[in-house]
């Protein structure tokens, strides 16, 4: 399973926003679609191993989360339009602390990066951040990753120390800054690359009940 | 410079398209939309040494070409309705055989695979298809590139015929079949790699006289 988890601080946190407008009226919200459909599309079908997991922090109820889980989703498109409805309409939920589910494999629950962190105790936490460690390097030994990525304001230093507290590893994925969204897509690579090399089938689940 | 063609078959060749339906309406104009950014964008600022080309090909008038060029770029945002507003603007002109500009840094006239490929004579051709040569074992010896991709519909017979007999190598990102756009994605990341190894600057353009 690979989990990768998308801070949104901007991100508008009801769902009182355009569609045409996902830029602006509802606080770079573009990023995060961009991220979800970089995250979980391939080429003929959707990465069944993946769960997309949106911290939003924008106004006016800073502090929710919403979730796309490969495995079961459905409705959703690669254009922005698309998850930005998705997650529109998950912020039109009642929320509580408790998962509620607003369509088919998108969930939505209040939390912030700490709660959130401490759902991934045991697993391996990768942090992206331009100076980290190569992810070349380690691709071939990352197992049951959860990549965390900022936004366009990158992370605040309370959020990476909080990172590092988890034990967070910090990785880059090249020599140059670049969007959350490509960055997913670079991660995806190697670790495709790394699962072919062992012979497993990238983008699949492993229970071989995928529908 | 770094030279990106993108084939859309569906594309629609005027501006009669909504932009809050790309994907309908536009003729899967979605596709080339994540495209132009995902050719255009890093983290903070754009790549000045790219070019775009979306070779148009779908309904009414099929056969126009519209070319983003990173060095004069203007008024692009990265969300898809940004690009695909670009591309409206573009094609509401008169468009001829000859370049019209649109917008700063984005251009448009008539123009079919044939045509394009004859003005990038004397360059490296690089066609991707899942099956071509490893993208990993070629990246440090390619210089001043043109990458062409298909739509989601692929490359046709005929396109492939036409791109062999002007030279074209077939390349490929990876194990498993990926939209164009993350195909761009890893694609820069594989020359920035290469720049970046030879003390070169990714994404800058080597004249010095970036705006």
């Amino acid at each position: 399973m690979r989990d990768i988890v998308i801070i949104g601080h901007k991100a508008k946190t009801n769902g009182d926003f355009s569609l045409n407008d996902l830029p602006g009226s509802a606080g770079r919200m573009d990023i995060l679609c961009r991220c979800v459909s970089s995250a979980l599309f391939l080429s003929f079908g959707m990465r069944r191993d993946v769960n997309v997991h949106l911290l939003l922090l924008g106004d006016p109820d800073p502090g929710k989360i919403v979730r796309f889980e490969g495995l079961h989703l459905r409705y959703l498109n690669p254009d922005e339009r698309s998850s930005g409805s998705l997650i529109n309409k998950a912020l039109l939920k009642e929320v509580t602390e408790h998962d509620v589910r607003s369509t088919p494999g998108v969930w939505i629950r209040r939390g912030n990066l700490k709660s959130l962190l401490s759902e991934f105790e045991g697993r391996a936490l990768l942090y992206l951040r331009e100076d980290g460690e190569e992810i070349r390097e380690l691709a071939r030994e990352i197992r049951d990753p959860v990549f965390i990525l900022g936004d366009h304001t990158g992370v605040t230093e309370e959020e990476e120390a909080q990172l590092l507290e988890a034990g967070a590893k910090i990785i880059s994925v090249g020599p140059i800054s670049l969007h959350s969204n490509h960055c997913i897509t670079l991660i995806h690579n190697e670790l495709d690359r790394a699962e072919s090399e062992r012979g497993e089938s990238p983008g699949k689940v492993n229970c071989g009940d995928e529908e």
